[in-house]
Parts: structure tokens; sequence; C-alpha cells
């Protein structure tokens, strides 16, 4: 595999170098700094392959740490209490605060929202016609492939259960959840309970899939998938995500070999693919635009094509394909709000940073008090307050930190870090439903996906309700340009056209069953996360991730975008548990 | 120039095809498929290349075609009066409609907005303190590149007078508007005066750069351009400008070649950067990072890197280096508003099209009354209305055709270009002050354009401003990734922080003259415009434009994005006249 990797990599600098000789173009480096370059971005490239893959130079295991610590011992205490100031409460501030507490610290977390923890996990509760009911409008979903959020979860008592990405049969029985087991590259084993297989639940394929015109439930796609594919013009006869699986890990690192081979081989894959879209690497597979039409479609990956590959690359291969999900009762929120719950008055909502000043003996952070809520307008308004600490760790959206001022400036790598990297835009559309018809008759289903080329893209129904009759869908799930069409809608015509879109799958009946209420979350319109998630263009992982998480003096980051889990609770756990050790070690 | 484009693309095609054979890869496509997409792909790009030059296969000039039929002779009268709906009211639409009117047709124009024509063209009115002022929230200058709106202005005896995109000292006289002159490449000329030669008045330099901490004068700048560059670890001693013409005009196509020899050289151009960006285009003229980071930032199109470099190339050739810009007095809505109010009665407002339905015998659309504004909630209400007539002309963008339905439905090419093409997101601060004081003391300027790495990234000074004391000035103009952080924050939220940018460059006084009032423009939220322009990611003009005007049935369509001069209204008003001549000639 690294083989070919190799070989393909020798084979576009080699193309690169002729063609900037053949263009004759004025030079803005000589050919020399570009090797240069190439020698910088290879080294980034390892930076990277290391941290992706959890492992420092001493072979240690930065996952295993992390879950101990977190789950098992918390930070040794400290016998030198500082002063720290933790801007934002989303998980990654959360953790952080929560860890450095517990060590002993003198800890203050400033949250800019007025009413809420959690940042993007944001569970909505106490608006639908139905009490009983809630629904996610950011984080909706654990992996199996992410140990630590899961222990987190179970630690604080949260219960996990299936989240059916699939759908089931309206009558299955809830399977138990399992155990959180973890197995280090280094050979160590980590685990909150005895280690058990677990079966998830058959899919029904039973959910439906509606492009160009034609509808069929999953299990008639799979059976004949080139019948839809056909309708894009494409050829291929496998179903989308195989094709895609398949296509992806014709690149991807075995997960088995020793430890400093994967750096080796992710070294060689990162540096390689530093510039490709998922597009121009599928392209250079030869795939015809046809088929990305159509796997785009029906994997709602169209918008997301134009992005970095190498997310695709990394989800591919460090979450197998067998990894199972799961889903918190009471919603995500249970989690954070289980964390903010620990800490207490040490955090105060309402209070904008707008301002970060350190000198050599401490920081000084400025808010506004905030008005409005978290879409509406609020100007920022009196009365200005400033916080004091030995140090302070950011974890905000570097959106977010693009319209506060840092004195002195931050370093240029992390300014540039700020302007750039790119942040994609998400919208949810959730609808209330009186019954959970799409549950009744003879091709009733529970959970699971439904895929459409209307504006709808994906739709997702709930895995669970408990003492309602009815359900909250996720009537529309887009993400990039898709959700852009929808950013530009008001609230109410995004449930008129989410109910619109639904119609064309299960009938009028949508229109009775729709209680009136609907919810709908725009990521790119949120003013305090301002985006769903950083998401790199070709070549910005390179240029600005090590920048993104820099400690810069006496002020530290964290939040998702400074792990390479970018948008999964996992990456900001992991991104709190690394900052408060960096604080907690100065 | 060809034969080193043909070279360069040659070498692109082996290296792309032995990448193929090393990758491996399951190919989703064989090699043979590839080809014959080549040849698809070469067709497309000669396609592009005529309408490009606005050149047929008989060899006649469309934009003379345009001109003539719009400014002198109209249609020629019917004999055959068809009832025809034109749906949308920007500049494309009252264009059509116009014409169509005026040839004796029946028109009916459906605008969504309920209190103003225009689209994209908007003046703001009556919303400052001062009822004197008024500004741009949409086109904001005019080309000499651009003959046909020009001429339109003169016709409809709207003055122009210069747009000064850089700054001119403070007492510069008006120079006379000169008549617009154009000449074809069929050796055909075009005026509607004398042949007058025009001298702008020369630039006062005045303006403000402020990147990496630093603040200079654009003359300052000029002098000495590698002092800013070295900010960004780019050693380039030539003017961002310069440097960027002059890397884009290394691909570009001679102007006074004959005109087949255009089309030929354009064909290879658009074949060989098919699926360049701007940013992968530099980077193969051997451009770093670090000298992308400083022109980005220089020239306000960082984010814009990601694009298609199909449009710098075309503007870069066919809008030559000493064009120059006008603006309309009273407002570029002056323009459409005499557009419109000769149709009179024949707009309806506030009638969004839902549906479109066609048989072979006609067009019905479906409309509901809108409530709310431009940016605030409406659900689509009732009443719910319908129009018949023989044809329609969807002069919508393509976003919003996403959120009607078409009965049947529309061509598969079609839906993909209203799914995929990309549209930008474009923002403006715009911020009232009750005195000019930047045309004030010995560094007064008027008009021109300062650059800066904070959030407001460029910001424009009106060029005149008559019976006010005051003035407004674009303090924040962003595109792409830019706007978007913006486009997350309220409207209060956008006037603070781009008052907190003008600050950095101008001090407090900015606090004491800003009137209070600002106004601001986010054309990726505006509900009826969903996104600034289509703006071709790499690989989508060649996808999808074509399908973009394509003739549906007895549905025709307009728009700037139909034509290749996007995000101009000279693209609108083409694409008016194209698309009233096609249904003319039914």
């Amino acid at each position: 595999m690294s083989d070919s990797v190799v070989s393909r990599r020798r084979l576009l600098s080699t193309a690169l170098a002729a063609g900037a000789v053949a263009s004759g173009a004025m030079a803005c480096a000589s050919i020399a700094a570009v090797h240069a370059g190439d020698n910088r971005s290879r080294d980034r490239s390892e930076s990277l392959a290391r941290l992706l893959l959890g492992v420092d130079e001493n072979g240690a295991d930065f996952t295993l740490t992390s879950l101990k610590i977190l789950i098992d011992t918390g930070l040794p205490a400290t016998d030198r209490r500082k002063k720290i100031l933790v801007v934002g409460a989303g998980p990654a501030g959360l953790t952080a605060a929560n860890l450095l507490a517990d060590a002993g610290h003198q800890v203050t977390v400033l949250e800019a929202n007025g009413n809420r923890t959690g940042g993007r996990v944001k569970t909505v509760r106490g608006v639908f016609s139905d009490p009983a009911l809630y629904a996610e409008a950011g984080a909706m979903r654990l992996s199996s492939a992410h140990p630590t959020v899961l222990a987190l979860a179970d630690k604080l008592g949260v219960r996990r259960r299936p989240f059916y990405g699939s759908d089931v049969l309206t009558q299955t029985r809830t399977p138990q959840a399992p155990p959180v087991f973890y197995r280090s590259f280094t050979g160590e084993e980590w685990s909150n309970g005895p280690k058990l297989r677990y079966e998830p639940p058959p899919s029904a394929g039973r959910s439906l899939i509606r492009v160009n015109g034609t509808t069929v439930t999953r299990g008639e796609y799979a059976a004949n998938p080139g019948a839809l594919h056909a309708g894009f013009g494409c050829a291929l006869t496998e179903a989308s995500r195989t094709v895609l699986d398949s296509a992806v890990r014709q690149a991807s690192v075995m997960p088995d070999l020793p430890i400093e081979r994967q750096v080796d081989d992710w070294t060689e894959l990162l540096h390689t693919y530093e510039n490709h879209s998922l597009r121009s690497y599928l392209m250079e597979q030869n795939w015809s635009k046809e088929c990305l039409a159509a796997i785009g479609t029906l994997e709602n990956l169209t918008a997301r094509l134009r992005h970095s590959v190498v997310f695709p690359l990394v989800d591919h291969t460090l979450i197998p394909s067998d990894a199972t999900y799961w889903e918190l009762v009471g919603g995500t929120a249970s989690l954070t709000d289980a964390m903010a719950r620990r800490l207490g008055p040490a955090i105060l909502l309402g209070k904008r940073m707008t301002r970060l000043e350190q000198t050599e003996h401490g920081v000084r952070v400025w808010t506004t008090a905030e008005t409005g809520d978290e879409a509406s307008d609020g100007r920022p308004a009196d009365p200005v307050e400033s916080f004091d600490a030995d140090y302070a760790i950011v974890a905000i959206p570097l959106t977010a930190a693009r319209f506060c001022a840092f004195d002195p400036p931050l370093s240029y790598d992390k300014r540039r870090a700020i302007i750039e990297l790119h942040h994609d835009a998400a919208t949810k559309v959730l609808l209330e439903f009186r019954t959970r018809f799409w549950e009744q008759g003879p091709g009733g289903f529970r959970g699971g996906r439904c895929a459409t080329d209307s504006p709808n893209r994906s739709l997702y129904f709930p895995s669970h309700v408990e003492n309602s009759d009815g359900g909250v869908v996720l009537a529309s799930y887009t993400f990039a340009d898709d959700a852009m069409r929808w950013d530009s809608l008001t609230e109410g015509e995004r449930i008129h056209f989410a109910l619109a879109g639904m119609r064309e799958l299960f009938g009028p009946r949508v229109d009775t069953e729709f209680t009136g209420v609907g919810f709908t979350q725009s990521w790119a319109r949120a003013r305090y996360a301002l985006g769903e998630a950083a998401m790199p263009l070709p070549g910005q992982l390179h240029e600005h991730h090590l920048a993104a998480r820099s400690i810069e003096g006496r002020i530290h980051f964290a939040g998702d975008h400074t792990s390479l889990d970018t948008a999964w609770i996992e990456g900001a756990l992991e991104s709190g548990v690394r900052a408060a050790l960096e604080v907690h070690r100065r």
C-alpha cells in the first residue's frame, strides 16, 4: 500500500515541477524554495500523522492517557493553585474546567450564551407540543470508535442506547449497551466493565430513497443498486456506501501494523493528499462526474466533495465499518448538563469575550453582557466586565475568535488559521408529528435515514421515543452548499419546505400528522458557533492545524478543531484533557 | 502562448492517466470512458469559449446584436402576440419583459419582493439619518468593458459619473462621462455619441492598507511593496495587483487575434483549466502559501482562491487593465427603477413562484402572497394564485429555483445545476457618518478602497455625495468564507464590529462621527436572492453552465448566471435580450 502511495506522490511532484518549467510562469519562489516547502510539508505530515494516531515521541497513546485521566484518576492534585479562565462552555471547555477544578485550581468558565451550556451539543426541549418530546439540534450520535465520550457518559450516569443509523423493525427490543472497551496500539487495554460482544439489531431496509423521481426502499436499493445509479448515468452496480468505502480504503493505512509503521504510512498519505479534495481524489481513481453525482447524492456528500480528502480518509480508517452508534437518554445535552452541574457557580453565563490581554504575569479577559438569544439580535451591550487570571483556555470556535481582539496580537500563524480555516455550514429542520406514522403498517420502520435529492437531502427518524405517541423527525439535514440554500430562508420557510419534502416521500399524511411545531438550527447562522465545525479545504490541514492548537504565551486553545476528531465530541473531550494537562503542568 | 497551454495540458493528462494506473484503484469508468469524457469536456470548452466571446457559428457578435436590440431597435413588432410570464424583476427579467412588451406581447412580471424590484441591484434609501444619503447594498459600479449597461443608463436618462476604485484628491472635479463606444471583433463599431478620449483623474494614493499590524497609505505601499509582503513571509517586491495580473495573463488569450483563433485559444484554455481553482493555478506557477496569503489579503481574494480560475482569467482578459468604472446618480437602482417604470402595472409585487407546470399548450405559475420582508420571517401564506401563459422566462437565481416545484420535472442536467452550482456569499456593512472626515486634512482622500486583514477586509468610500456633509462608508465588503463569518452575526453585531474595524484605521474619531445608523446586507441570507451570485467551483462551469441556460419546453431561463458575465449587470442584461429573442422567435 505505502509503495503505491509513494510512487503516486513522486509522479505528482515530478509533474508539478515539469509543469512549472513548461508554464514559463513568473515564479513567486524558486524551485529550490518549493523543495524546501516540500520538506516542511513532509514534517507537518508527520506531526499530523502522530496527532491523528494519538502517539507521542515516546510511543505513548494519548487516547489511553486521556481515558485514564478523564475517567479514572483525574489530574494529580496541584500544590501550585492557579487561577484559570476557561472561555466557552462546550464539551472541550467543560472538560478542561472540570479536570482543573478537581485538581485544586481556581477555575472560572465564561460562556457567551445567556441560557445554556453545551455549545454545539444542543438538545431542544420544551418547544414541542408534547412536552415529553425532545430532539437534537446539534450532536446526535456517539461512535463506538470514540471510547472517551462513551466512558464519560457511563461515568456520569447518563444512560446510552443504540442510535439506529439504519432503520430497524418497529418492534425491535432495545439491546443493553455493552461496557466500553479500548485496545491501544501499545497492547494495553482499557475497559469500564466486562468485555461483551454486542450484536446490533438487523436492519429492516424499509427506509426510503428518492432520487430522480424514483422512490425505493433501502432493501430494494441493496438488491439492485444499479437501477438507481442509472438515473444519474452512472454504471456502478454496487451500493454507494460499499463503493465509497472501497475507493477510500485504496489509500488507507492498515490499523494492525506496528505503530511506527502506521505513522510512516500516514505521513506518506497526508503528504500525498495534502492538496486533494475528496472529489479530486476520486477523479484520480477515474470516477466519472455521473458517479460522483450518484454517490454524492446517496451518501449526502455532494457539497462536501470539495473539502479536504483527509477527513474521509481518517473516518474510513479510524472508524471501522462495523462501528456502532449510540445516543444518550434525555438527549446529548444530558452529558454536557452533567459536566456543567459539577462546576456549578464556576460557570458564568451571558459573558461574551471581546478582548483578551496578556502580560508576562497573567491574562485579562474582557466581556460584554449578552442580550438577545443565540440567533436574534442583541447589540453587544454594557456593562463591560473584566476577569483576571494566570492562564486562559480559549475553547471557542476559531470563527468566534475572529471577532475578539488579542493584545498583544496572536502569532502570525494563529492569525492566519483564524482568518482562513474553512468552517462548514450545517442545517437541521426538526418537525413534530402527532403519531409515528412511519413506524406503522407493513412497511413500518424505526430509526434510520431516508435519502432524497430534494432540498431535504437526508431525513433521520427517532430511534427511541418514550412517553409519547408522537415523534420528532429530523426532516432535513444538510451540509455545506446544500445547507447554504436553507440558510437563506427564514425559519418559517424552512419548516414549510421541509414538510413539502417529506410529503414527496410519505404523501399527504404528513400534513394531518404535523403538529405545526418545528424547530430549525442553522449552525452557520448561530452567532456563538459561527459554523458547524472546522472543515479544512484542500491544503488547510497542513497549513493551519498545528497553529490552531499551539499555545500563545499564557493562552491555551481547546475545542474539536484543535483535535483531529473534528466535529466529534470525542475530539472536543481529548482537546480539553490536553489543554488541562498543558496548563496544569506549567 | 497557446503552445505552452497545449503542452501543459498534455502533460497534465499524461500524469492523470499514469496516476490512474499507478493507483490501482477500482475504476468507476474505464480509461476509454475517461477519454470520451475528455472529448465531451473539449466540446463543452468550445461552446463556452464561443459564449464567452459572444460569437456564434456564423461569426456574429452577440454583444453587438444585444446593443442594437436593446438600445437602438427593440425586437421587431410581433404578428403573433404571445402571453408571457417573466418570473423575477431583477435586471434580466426587466430587460426581457420590456423588450417583449415593446414588441407587442402580453407580458406579466411576477416578483417575490413585496416592496421593490431590482433583485441584487439594491440602493438603500431613506434609512440614514440624513435623508439626502443613500448607499449600495448590491451592485455599485459599472465597467467600461460592459457597453450594454452603460448605454442603457444613457438611453433611460440615468446620469453616470466616475466610481473611484482608487482614491482621488478630495477637491477633484468630476469629469464628464464620455459616450459609450464598442468595437466588435467583426470590425463594426457602435457608439451613442462622438468618440471621446477619457482621462480618469489621477489616484491620490492616500487610502490605507493595514495588515499584520502595520498601516501604510497606498502610495507608500506602491513605493515599497516588499515591506508589507514581508509581514506574510512573502518575498515579492511588486505590487499585489501587478503580480496577480501578470500571473493570470500568463495564460490569457490575446484579444487582438482573429476571432476564430481566439475561440481556439480559449477552448484550449478552458479545457486545460477546467478543474483548476485560482489557488491551484497559482500553485502551479510556484506561488508559495506565503505569497498566496499576501496577495489574497491585499486583493481581498483570500476566500475566493478556491473558486474556479475561469472567472479571474475572463475578468483579466476581457476587462482591460485600463477599464474605467462608473456609478449612477441616485444609485444603481435608478436604472432598474427606470426599467420597471416602463412596465408599470405589468409588474406584480409580492408574488413568489412556488410551482411551475407546463403542458404542450402552455405554462402555469403558482405563487403565494409573500409576507414579511426580504430578510425576516413570512411563512408562505394564502392566497395561492395561479397565472397562465404561453411561455415563461425564469429570471431568478438557481438557488431560488431549488425551492420551486416543476411539473413535469426539469431535465436531469438542469436539476443537477440547480442542486450543485455554487453560489457565493457576499456581505456588506454600511455605516453613516456625520462628516466625511476621511476627506479632510492633509491626508484626505475621496473614493477608493482601504484594505485590511481585520474582519472588515475591504472598505469603500463614496466617490460623490450631494447635499450632505455626511457620508455612508461601505465599512466592510466580504466574500465567501470571509462573508460567512459576518453572516453568523446579528445585524447589530455586524455594525458594532465593522465600526471597531474602522477604529483601527481611523482612530476613535469614528465613534463620535458615527450617526448610530448602519445597514447590513448579507446576500447569502437574503431569502429571495439566496446568494451573491453563481460562482462556479473547479469543474462546475463545464458541468453546469450550458444546462443553466438551456430551454426546457416552454420555459426559458435568464439571469447573470446564464451568461458568462456572472455577477455583473451586463450579464443579466445580455441574458434578458437572449431570452426575449428566444421567446419572440418561437
